[in-house]
């Protein structure tokens, strides 16, 4: 089942030629995650083949046009394409307020719903969660805007039960539903074979985190620990530290520090100021902290 | 001197991978005057190496998403760069309250004045004039959204004087400056040497005058008379005519209509419906109409 991430903006505050602003898009086993929505994002998403029509569920992380400004557009050419399926979208609450502002203001009538989930950047919650997968707000520190972080987590998968066995014993179906949530067999003849004999262990879930934009903090390490892949802006390097933190950003070498500490398999970077022409100072910055850390551009793709 | 138009945009409603919505740039005489502001209007220019932060002036026909969504991201980003210059924008009413609504709910202080020029579009009226170049707002005809159209006609230039014979009669400095207005010289032996003797004639003024989106109508042919290169929006062809008319666009035949009856130069056409693979239609019933019909696409320059 697929677990892949598409980068569609890289750039902080100001879009560039080769970098539109921050958006990302997570197919979960077929559900489409939009991830932030900076001007242009519908755009990416046609150059980048996302099957946009399928996006249900949208998380903005924080009311920095460079985060939502694609928003509006998105969601009118959904309504021009008569999309009928309700839209969640995950915000802090003055996103409705600008998003009902401007369809009142055109006299816009949607032909489908917009569910809003109030986000509370103070808390961390479950925002979202069905049977495959469970999304966890958390707070960021990006000046006095409220900012949130998002885990995507997969759930726990059940133990695969092994095929050969549940012929050797005919093992009932509702025993075997048992079977995968970890419990014995009882033969027939009275036998007890112990479940560790029956199953296999599932692929560990697969999780990734979003840390944009922020400041460097460690309040929510926790709450990333140990996921496969963490996404943290890296807008500035060494030689803006001063800047990145008068401006609640972080530096590539911080990105780093926070991926070490959170014990990740993986560190992509974006958000890359355009003062910098390329990302290998940033790479090699964050690389002497974290060995797997990665700069992306629009348009790369990470499989989990 | 330049006068050049480059289309930015030429989709209608929804971008395409090929075609953004709606957004132009005249660069008469080194002013460059935005028309239009289609989502991503900012990374076209980027693109097509449009100089932004010399455009001081901005006309928005009407207020369809296509047209104006990529205006807050355009106006956020030449806050970011440090623009000091006061913006123009020609536009109706409503969108000032759209754009304010945001820059106050994002806390967004701008660092440069934007003066607002609100749009009658049931009157033709000069709404912007230099000593170059006048431009002129009318009315169009789409749905009950006040919709205008644009004139923007170079202003008559003085004669030229012949410089062989300011030698020869020494025509001093003052007399020069009424002769460029028309006037007769009468040399230091009294004879009258005729205007028309001194000088030839200056360039005729150019003018370009742009129209979308509009149902066909002639209500405006008196103002987009005679003028050198005409845009009028094509959304359809034949075989949508009725859908034209439902939506209030035109169909291409329609805009070669136009362009016959008005007596211009030249006519492209743009604001294409995406159900159109190619213009090839749009041009054959253009042409058919009007010879010199052209199909837009985005990165065409025009030079007059």
């Amino acid at each position: 089942m697929d677990f892949e991430l598409s980068i569609l903006g890289s750039s902080s505050a100001v879009p560039t030629s080769f970098r539109n602003t921050t958006a990302q898009v997570l197919n979960a086993f077929g559900r489409f995650f939009l991830i932030d929505c900076g001007e242009g994002t519908q755009l990416q998403m046609r150059k980048y083949r996302i099957p946009y029509a399928r996006i249900n569920h949208i998380f903005i992380s924080h009311l920095h046009g460079d985060h939502f400004f694609g928003l509006i557009g998105f969601i009118s050419s959904l309504a021009l394409q008569g999309r009928t399926t309700t839209l969640h979208i995950y915000a802090h609450k003055k996103l409705e307020d600008i998003l009902n502002f401007q369809f009142e203001a055109l006299n816009t009538k949607l032909p489908f719903d917009i569910v809003y989930h109030y986000l509370d950047s103070s808390k961390i919650e479950v925002i979202y969660e069905d049977k495959h997968i469970c999304v966890t707000s958390f707070s960021l520190k990006h000046r006095d805007i409220p900012t949130s972080g998002f885990l995507f987590k997969e759930k726990e998968k059940p133990l695969n039960i092994i095929k050969e066995l549940v012929d050797e014993y005919e093992i009932p179906i509702a025993q075997r539903v048992l079977i995968k949530q970890g419990a014995d067999f009882t033969t027939k003849e009275g036998e007890i074979i112990p479940n560790r004999e029956l199953t296999t262990k599932p692929k560990p879930p697969r999780s990734y985190a979003f840390c944009s934009d922020t400041a460097y903090t460690e309040k929510f390490l926790d709450v990333i620990k140990n996921v496969d892949l963490l996404y943290h802006e890296a807008t500035h390097c060494n030689d803006n530290k001063d800047r990145a933190k008068q401006t609640y950003h972080s530096t590539a070498e911080q990105a780093a520090t926070i991926a070490k500490k959170a014990n990740v398999k993986k560190l992509i970077m974006g958000h890359f100021s355009t003062r910098y022409k390329n990302t290998n100072t940033h790479e090699k910055e964050a690389q002497a902290i974290f060995a797997e850390s990665y700069a992306v551009k629009d348009g790369d793709t990470f499989k989990l």
